[in-house]
């Protein structure tokens, strides 16, 4: 079998038990019940994905895929492919806004060459380049079939390294010029929302150019007709090999019962073919924060997920999941080290 | 001149000639112009705040004061007063929500009792009570004129004292039964919003303690005639002493140009009174979540702050203002750290 049906197979729900236990010492913790909100379900949720009542965290590790788009020749975005590769160098110089708030929560941040277009090479860079950035997806499809699943499969075993070497709690991000015109293509694809509902200024651009955007992605679904019901059909014609690779390391983490945080749009077009391959997969997930493409929120939508950041974030990268790690870190520790009311009275 | 009216007089505007100085480097940082939304606006408030660009924050204190509400005798709240003491031991013990966060986020927290009804000694305690309990504001004024001047006070000494002594950002919080009703009251007093607009279940009444809730607070507005001009008036009528002591924080921390984070409603109800006493005093607020109490989004919208942290949380305390911090510390060190495009360039 093939890595990623074998990854699929894998993939199972909740422990029920462990989450009645956390639920019960979350109620009987000295605060009115449920009063911490959201911080509750993920004590909840992380009880149920690791089968531990009280799970530690103690490695936590972010991973970004960066990747070119051949769609940017048709002008959707406001950034040049150039810049895709000299972000890339950014990260591994530290100078990016990942690695500062990586930094800030104690995140260690891999990142890797998934399709940029130029060749790259650094001490620290993952190289896994399925090819050198999707073909244009208004004139044919993005990848094939096989390259698509390929760079899900890279996105599964670099998972699945990290989890191997202790990672208990993952992150997704992303660098690709022209990748909000993917993802709002993959949202389109797959949900029910309208392009007017789910296509944004991405980096930046204006009114002429989110016009010209949403003519490209309608033009792009009607030329590629992506299977809906088929989350990789939708990630070789529409998607992007970045895309790919975090939908793999949802796959993989759900598989190896270890939570993994979504960041904004694409990182949710990541959820959201990972969840049309397996639906259980949601169960893994934590959300982060709202952001400002208004596709996000449709995604967050149709998989029942709730953002705990509301910060107007547009930046990728995987920014706002990392800053949601803190949040993570936050529940596992008010369901371990907050006193029970049998204890406030035995105490005083 | 009286403490209070000095550091009234005190509160100057903020430093445009760093604001706009912050904003100039954060446009030149490697990511989309204001694509870090919220963490920009924060890093631009701390450079107009403190005078310079780039602070940073090395001691981060929480102060929260605890104090009991007479008018708990009218059947608002579903806990009884004595929870208010349980809980001040709990803080002293490390046990409670706060304490956790707290330590999560590497914040001192400060322990003030500015009125709680029964008598409590330790040596982490900080006791500066004004009187034991406020009076049932149903029946006539929860307190004297005095007595809420002097709650203001014991805040601004002891958030001046934290400054004086190396803290750069400052939280506020409070336990206090009943409270949720007494900031409730000033709520609907100071602003337009109807008593159906603004009242809440607070730590977990049901429909009909609601209907009696806002009863109580209707009649207690009638009876006591606030002047919502006047912010001690209405600290003095349906306030409470917590509710003054962190409104003195918050004067004490714009005077000295400190950031000081708001929490949930009562944070925010003192965050009104303080801004009746000087409008400038918003400009040193910084805002961290919404609160499921209905009160708290009214709060924020007169004062024209917008929550960064979205958890359902309604604990108080000043859990969603701790959490805040660190998304603040956040703020700083992306506008210290992240590389410049210039320095991109050079460095490839």
């Amino acid at each position: 079998m093939k890595l990623l049906e074998k990854t699929i197979n894998k993939i199972d729900s909740l422990d029920k038990n462990s989450m009645e236990e956390a639920q019960n010492r979350l109620d009987n913790l000295t605060k009115p019940p449920g009063s911490l909100g959201k911080l509750e379900d993920v004590a909840v949720q992380l009880a149920g994905i690791t089968g531990e009542m009280m799970p530690d965290i103690k490695k936590k590790v972010h991973i970004l895929f960066a990747a070119d788009h051949g769609v940017v020749a048709e002008g959707v975005s406001a950034f040049s492919q150039e810049v895709t590769t000299a972000m890339v160098r950014n990260f591994l110089n530290g100078g990016a806004a990942i690695n500062v708030l990586a930094n800030q929560v104690g995140a260690e941040v891999k990142i890797v060459d998934i399709g940029v277009k130029d060749e790259l090479e650094a001490d620290d860079l993952i190289v896994n380049k399925i090819k050198a950035g999707t073909d244009n997806f208004a004139q044919g499809p993005a990848m094939s079939r096989s390259e698509a699943k390929s760079s899900i499969e890279v996105g599964i075993k670099i998972a699945k390294q990290a989890i191997d070497q202790g990672a208990d709690l993952l992150a997704t991000g992303e660098m690709g010029i022209g990748n909000t015109t993917a993802s709002s293509a993959i949202v389109a694809a797959i949900t029910d929302f309208s392009l007017a509902e789910v296509v944004g200024y991405g980096t930046g651009i204006d009114e002429t150019g989110l016009e010209n955007k949403k003519e490209v992605i309608a033009k792009a679904l009607e030329l590629n007709q992506p299977d809906s019901k088929d989350g990789v059909d939708v990630l070789a014609k529409v998607g992007g090999l970045e895309i790919g690779g975090m939908a793999g390391v949802m796959l993989a983490a759900a598989a190896e019962k270890t939570p993994v945080i979504v960041d904004g749009l694409i990182s949710g077009a990541a959820a959201l073919i990972a969840y049309q391959l397996e639906p259980n997969v949601v169960n893994y997930l934590i959300p982060s924060h709202n952001s400002v493409e208004p596709g996000h929120s449709k995604v967050y939508q149709r998989l029942g997920l709730e953002a705990m950041l509301d910060l107007e974030m547009r930046l990728g990268e995987g920014t706002g999941a990392v800053l949601a790690m803190e949040l993570v870190e936050s529940a596992t520790r008010v369901i371990k080290e907050m006193a029970t009311f049998d204890e406030l009275t035995i105490n005083n």
